[in-house]
């Protein structure tokens, strides 16, 4: 038996580093500025444990483009490195300083905020240069040196003139990423990656107009000075703890976040945890338009400061990337190139806490304002009914803050539906009936049906609540939901006593045949009913289990086939109507047949069944009646 | 100056490939099948040209699972390797054997279909595995080796039993991974990754009932046997030429592909092609539901039949990812991981490629048999007028094919409308009007007017029809598009001949004036048109442009904030009308306002805009009328 040691030769590993680790060439501005960051925290480190006896200042990093010597610059004034420190960082791949710091420091750098991670990222520069050079000098007193490989695994090094501490990264341009001396690209990526890195980052000089001085001549030109442009925000919010911020700070920061948003967020949801998984941000509750497909995935994932991506699928329970906003962690386990996520227990507890995190804001919200919390409902409903359906956590303490509105504006609790209707919606079989409408127009009839006889009606117009009612059914086995439209209202709840009929039997099923005769089958089942005669004199409705089936396989779930069934009404015909006698009394069948017809147009519209054709002819035949 | 290598140590880079190149642990699976494939495909490559002088056989991969040992055997029947290969492509991180190979047989192995690229896969097994064993024995006449490593850098190497020529490699699987011992979880990667693969895969046995001998007496039991389970089809659809296939052979594979789907696709596009890139592949338009988002990103990609990804994005212009289907080409440029696309050239020239092979498909399907092809128009134009807006050179193929439907089933291309309707729809300006409907049934009293007066009448009902429409008018200055309902007939397509009013000024002045008393303003704006006097006395338009442009910035695009304004409506009055008159000359207010509110309301049920209260109490004071 031989033993050895699996190996790797620099020739095979680099190109692959060089070529194929990262998806996409533009990140190389994003590691490099991470590498300056971490350069110049490092020294902030060492110079507040009295490792370092420099002055820290306050340090900036400079990106510099030079068109025509077609250069990149990356400058810091961070801790810099001797030549030694060259060979042992730079010229090892893989070998994460970063890593070796936080080693080093233990306890005293945990919260350093130290970037680095792999030791791989500095190599991304050959992936646009086809040359890099390194001018360093490092706080310590040892002279300057620079350093320069053109991608081949071979490298130089040899004294430099450099006088300042720090690190200057030239990256020679390659001729098929001359894109990247393109100034506002520059500012496009440093805007999206570094925008809240926390050491400052100049890029390029800002024009300021000078007041003028007082005394100054009337034709005095205006005196124009220019100064650093710092392109990001050192401090942005989610790294304050929630005290230091107020309403105004946190809409700030969304504006911050959104330059292009002019809805303000509904409110924000500040999340802090450092154990057992290091974890902030701030989550905003938005105003949802119709398309949710569109709204989806606009929160960022940061870590360190650096943004790393805006899927944060599988981090984020998902009816929560309805949300915006930031989250950062050091401790989301992403693969070399940061590009995606791995797969972790750390992962799923991180999307525990943001849905309990969520949960209990909505809890304090509802306490807190409970009128400003019903004022936003609409804007969050669908969000939170998709939660209860899809987080059995989030449903179990949903319950304390999910409303239930009314057609008439006002708003309860599930609780509070079963105390107030239970006297005036409990059948006669003891069960609340719960009447809803899924639109205020479309069922506008049958809600004053309703309403005339002092029912509460509830609004639940959400594209998923067959759902969530069928769900709170079998939760709760005190209630039942039933659309206004799916009976006469009598029906709907059905009381002790029964109503009396003005005709007698005979008489119905007399105007029963008549009816079916007219009314076309089986479309329509005839159903007879003895109403108040004020009531309409012809009803349709649809049953609700059918139509609530057919929703829910409409929108993915329920019943395998119902989709497609074909739609189900009933005719209810109020046997005490004025109109059922005149029917009935009318010997011409042309006549009666005329007012079975004209009243079936009639119920149709209310149900919004009336139309093209059968509209046109309606809406002529009208016409024709008031000339 | 000194100079020197940047060096790479296995001790830092090991690490970092196991754990997190690979954003999945599972696609270790993937891997290895790959090599065992590649083994076996070399194999072949050498016995053709002569240089194995071995049998090459029916080889197959086996797959097996050894719950209680914890352990997963992949086992090939290829090329195997002796002692010194074994140092050489095991030993070596990132060498890659294939490539190797590739570049030694150059043009003979050029269509070898070998899979490995970058040589790290095998190392993927430890993301897995606590330890892994290789035991090999080379096509040549070597002793078999025993290979043995625990994911730490250290191997050994000894003399193994092995016979049979091939490679075993076997995963004792970590105990963080125990589910892959599932064998279901197995079946499942092998049906995600290697369903197409090239050589055939056995994964467990098949029990088959065999049929009962002729003379077997009656209750003798059925005799059961065993055979190997191959899991997958070594020769999928889209590696065949398309002559070797028929229709059928295009539907059953799309049932592989898509075992859970019942509708048929409506036809398929082959794709093959092999200069400047190499790509096979077959595209399906299925049948699109109301959804689309739902059926976006149903394109399988593959490489060399090895599963990838199904996301592909940037490889499938956006219009298109609505398609089923499998793109399968070893040129796609992918990261180390296969897990996404990378930046390149490439990848523009092979969608542009797929861009132009589906026009030409559906130029020879609109060709060859029209009547088809206008019958499978409603299910791919939301496909195609997407492209149309979003592809500009499929824009320039698509006029050839795209059609306008009338109302009443027949089909148009642009050009046969501009010969067809010249004569009859070119109004006094000389312009071409095109009347459209966004609803049949909706606009049904407006077709209906359009269609008495002999008007060709379009059915434009997709969502982004209103764009693509303003791209036609301004690419074609000859023609006009307006929706039936945007003014009355007369207006719509102006004619020379005007029309003669029963009223005199000052009547109109009159009626204009209770109209306006009677009818919500700014709402309605009152026109008053000397129509023909069988027309409808009251009608309700909408102005084409206002409503386009709100359309429009509703589907994204348009002018900004339009989405946001208010509608804006016309009430036409139809002064020569009967009930024009009534009103005229009706001297009692309240009939008067009460004709005018009735007619007001039937214009309304014609446009859809009596709703909720307003349409109940229409359809109380109906009822009333009647009984």
């Amino acid at each position: 038996m031989t033993t050895g040691k699996i190996n790797v030769s620099v020739e095979n590993i680099f190109p692959l580093i060089k070529k194929f680790l990262y998806s996409d060439h533009e990140i190389f501005l994003r590691e490099l500025v991470s590498n300056a960051t971490d350069a110049t925290l490092k020294l902030k480190h060492l110079t507040s444990i009295g490792e370092a006896n420099v002055e820290y200042g306050n340090p900036v990093i400079e990106v510099k483009i030079d068109k025509e010597g077609k250069k990149i610059h990356v400058i810091d004034q961070g801790l810099g490195m001797t030549a030694e420190e060259v060979e042992k960082y730079i010229n090892q791949v893989a070998f994460s300083g970063a890593e070796e710091f936080l080693e080093k420091y233990k306890e005293s750098a945990k919260d350093s905020g130290i970037i680095g991670h792999f030791g791989l990222g500095f190599y991304s520069a050959f992936m646009v240069a086809e040359k890099v050079e390194i001018i360093t000098k490092s706080y310590k007193d040892e002279p300057a040196v620079r350093w320069m490989c053109d991608g081949s695994p071979e490298f130089t090094l040899e004294p430099a003139e450099k006088t300042d501490r720090g690190t200057e990264i030239i990256l020679h341009v390659a001729e098929d990423s001359l894109e990247f001396l393109d100034e506002s690209k520059i500012l496009s990526l440093l805007n999206k990656y570094n925008k809240f890195m926390p050491v400052p980052i100049k890029f390029g000089t800002k024009k300021h107009t000078l007041p003028k001085a007082e005394d100054a001549p009337e034709d005095a030109k205006a005196e124009e000075v220019e100064t650093d442009n710092i392109i990001n925000n050192p401090n942005p919010a989610w790294t304050k703890q929630p005290a230091e911020l107020n309403d105004d700070d946190y809409k700030n920061f969304y504006r911050e976040l959104y330059p292009m948003q002019f809805e303000e967020p509904l409110f924000n949801i500040h999340l802090n945890v450092d154990y057992p998984f290091n974890l902030t941000g701030i989550l905003y509750f938005p105003k949802l338009g119709a398309d949710l497909q569109i709204q989806k995935d606009k929160i960022q994932l940061y870590q360190n400061q650096v943004f790393v991506t805006d899927n944060v699928e599988g981090i984020v329970p998902e009816f929560l990337t309805m949300l915006k906003g930031v989250i950062d962690s050091p401790d989301i386990p992403l693969n070399v190139s940061r590009s995606y996520l791995q797969a972790d227990g750390n992962v799923k507890k991180i999307s525990n806490y943001i849905t309990r995190k969520v949960s209990d804001k909505l809890k304090s919200l509802f306490t807190e304002n409970r009128e400003d919390f019903e004022q936003k409902w609409n804007d969050i409903k669908v969000v939170l009914e998709y939660g209860m359906l899809s987080e059995p956590k989030f449903y179990e303490k949903a319950g304390a803050f999910t409303l239930y509105p009314t057609v008439d504006g006002k708003y309860f609790t599930l609780e509070e539906l079963k105390e107030n209707l239970k006297e005036k919606h409990t059948d006669k079989d003891g069960k609340l009936v719960l009447l809803y409408a899924g639109n205020k127009d479309a069922q506008h009839s049958y809600i004053a049906a309703a309403a005339e006889k002092g029912y509460e009606v509830l609004l639940l117009d959400s594209p998923i609540i067959s759902h969530l009612i069928q769900k709170l059914e079998s939760d709760n086995s005190d209630i039942t939901f039933v659309r206004v439209d799916s009976d006469h209202i009598d029906n709907l709840i059905k009381k002790e006593d029964t109503a009396i009929s003005k005709l007698s039997d005979e008489e119905k099923e007399t105007l029963k045949t008549i009816v079916e005769g007219v009314v076309p089958q089986p479309a329509y089942t005839v159903q007879l009913e003895p109403l108040d005669s004020h009531a309409a004199p012809f009803l349709i409705t649809q049953p609700e289990f059918m139509r609530r089936m057919k929703e829910m396989s409409q929108t993915g779930g329920g019943m395998f086939g119902m989709g497609n069934m074909p739609e189900m009404y009933n005719l209810v015909v109020n046997t005490n109507s004025e109109l059922a006698t005149s029917i009935l009394e009318n010997k011409d069948e042309a006549i009666r047949s005329g007012l079975v017809k004209q009243a079936l147009d009639l119920a149709k519209l209310s149900q919004n069944l009336l139309k093209g054709e059968e509209l046109t002819a309606f809406v002529k035949r009208s016409f024709e009646m008031i000339k």
